[in-house]
C-alpha cells in the first residue's frame, strides 16, 4: 500500500473541493450584492470546470481577476478553519459508518426468514 | 460563512474518498490473488455506486459479505494512515497553488503586449 501517494491524492481532491465550497460561498456573496455578476459567474463556475481547481482559477483570472483573487482568499481561509477538524471528525465518522454497517447487516441475518429445508436441530 | 457546516461536508467528502480508494486498494490486491473475483469486483464498484459509500457498503455486504468487510477495514486504516497529514498538507498546497497562479497571472500581464492605442509617456 502506497500510503503517501494516497495521502497525496486525498490533498488534491480536498484542496478541490475547498476550492468548490469557495465558490459556492463567493456566489451566494454575490447574489446578494451583484445579481446580474452572480449569473455570470454561476455560468461560468460549472461543476466539470472547478474539478480541475487550479485550470479553473487560471481561466477566472484571465476572465475576471478581482472574482478569481476573491476565490483563492476565501479557500485559504477555508482551510485556516476547517482543515484542523478534520482528522478526528473524519476518523469518528468512519467508525461509526463502519459499526453502523456491521450492526444493520447482522440484524437483518438474524432476522431473515429460515431456509425453506431446515435441517432439524440435533438436540 | 457556516463554517460548521461546511466542515461537515468536507469530512462527508473525504469519508466517500477514503472508501474509494480503499475499493482500489482491495482490487489492486484481487488482481494478484483471484483474478475472476476481481473481475466481478470491479464490475459491481462503478465509480457512481462508490460516491455513495455507505449505500455501496450496503449493498456489498450483501452481495459479498466478506469483501465489504475488507473495504471497511481497509477505509478505517487509510483513515489512520493519511488523516493526520491532511491539515498540513492541504493548507501548504492552497498556499503554493496561490501564490503560484497569482505570480504566472502577474507574469501574463506584464509580458502582454501594450494596447495598439497607446498614450505617450509625459516624460
Amino acid at each position: 500500500m502506497d500510503v503517501k501517494q494516497i495521502a497525496k491524492a486525498t490533498s488534491r481532491m480536498l484542496m478541490s473541493y475547498l476550492t468548490y465550497e469557495s465558490v459556492r460561498l463567493v456566489l451566494a456573496q454575490l447574489q446578494e450584492t451583484d445579481p446580474p455578476r452572480a449569473l455570470w459567474f454561476q455560468q461560468f463556475s460549472t461543476r466539470e470546470k472547478i474539478q480541475d481547481g487550479d485550470r479553473y482559477l487560471t481561466e477566472l483570472l484571465v476572465a475576471h481577476q478581482e472574482l478569481a483573487l476573491r476565490v483563492m482568499t476565501v479557500r485559504e481561509h477555508l482551510a485556516e478553519e476547517v482543515l484542523d477538524y478534520m482528522p478526528e471528525m473524519t476518523r469518528a465518522a468512519i467508525q461509526q459508518a463502519n459499526l453502523g454497517l456491521r450492526c444493520s447487516h447482522l440484524e437483518k441475518i438474524v432476522n431473515a426468514p429460515p431456509p425453506v429445508e431446515q435441517t432439524q436441530d440435533p438436540d
